[in-house]
């Protein structure tokens, strides 16, 4: 999990490697929808990931540097930053892709509407000061038992929080995003407004 | 799931898509986890995904040429063939990974180390013919509950199934990968290759 500490403690090579792969594999899955469902809001959330991506990249550049003693670390930095270069291959090619919905080239609305009936969807809502989501820990909300819907990943201006903890407290301002069917994204929206005052009732 | 039909019947445009993305996020997991454990057969997987990518890719260009009848429908399938070029770019730089596994390019062991300990790993076994696994499906086998191992994908020679549903019947020679901890994962091993008889006991 990437915390607010991020910012300020020092990352090993190996904790920004792990960030890294799973910066690229949640902006492959935000590029696709953004995609699949024209979403542009979405869209940007890769570009901002993308910079994280990039940021990160620099930081183990550094890191791997300095660990380099001898010829066989070099050979080792040498590696790490040939991964380094095909993640960032891999964040740029999925800004590629966002940045056809926001340059409004999408799909046709039929393949559109194939994937929309049966399919879970990535969804992105804001946490409004009024929501009934604001203050609450994941694990006081069980959006997942309540409604079926998995955050994967939090924002909160530009700390990325990802695969969050049950003890993360949603604040007014976070930006969630969430995977589900249609309907429990569109009701995660809401929620997330203020809109609907009421979770619904834990089933089950 | 990509089932074995997949090779007879033509895809349609959306069903491309989905497969192309499933399958290079699947390649980034498993070239991260080649390199990090330095796992040779892992990475000679992932550079047989890259083929069935780039088939994929060549698919879809004939699919989207067919389907332009206007100039509407002209944009629409530039936007569809820049989404294959970005996949492209994405198995490619998974494909790169993987390659530093197969030149001897390792990482550090302290970071191997750090890793092995804490958390899930990803697995590569191949089921022999004496093997327990052989002939029976998922919903047979419970590897989730019984030892905390899940299937993310099999190999059937040539043949993806990717996030195989219950009913799938595990075959002499399929390759399995799997995620879960170090020792599932050593367990997995053993029951594939017939080493161990009995399956774990189902707990819960």
């Amino acid at each position: 999990m990437v915390t607010q500490e991020v910012e300020y403690k020092p990352l090993s090579v190996r904790e920004i490697l792990k960030e890294m792969k799973d910066l690229s594999s949640l902006m492959i899955d935000l590029a696709y929808s953004a995609f699949l469902y024209n979403h542009k809001k979405l869209a940007e959330e890769v570009m901002r990931l993308e910079e994280r991506v990039d940021y990160l990249g620099y930081l183990l550049g550094i890191q791997a540097a300095l660990a380099a003693r001898d010829r066989e670390d070099a050979e080792q930095v040498s590696g790490i930053l040939k991964v380094a270069t095909a993640v960032d291959k891999i964040s740029d090619a999925a800004a590629d892709i966002a940045n056809l919905v926001l340059l409004n080239i999408s799909i046709h609305p039929s393949i559109h509407s194939a994937f929309k009936k049966t399919e879970e969807i990535l969804g992105r809502v804001k946490v409004r000061e009024e929501s009934v989501l604001a203050g609450k820990t994941l694990e006081d909300l069980m959006l997942e038992t309540r409604m079926g819907v998995d955050i994967i990943a939090i924002r909160r201006e530009k700390i990325w929080i990802l695969n969050p903890g049950k003890k993360v407290k949603l604040r007014s301002g976070d930006i969630l995003i969430a995977r589900g069917s249609v309907e429990s994204i569109e009701l995660l929206d809401k929620l997330s407004s203020g809109k609907v005052k009421e979770l619904p009732e834990v089933t089950k």
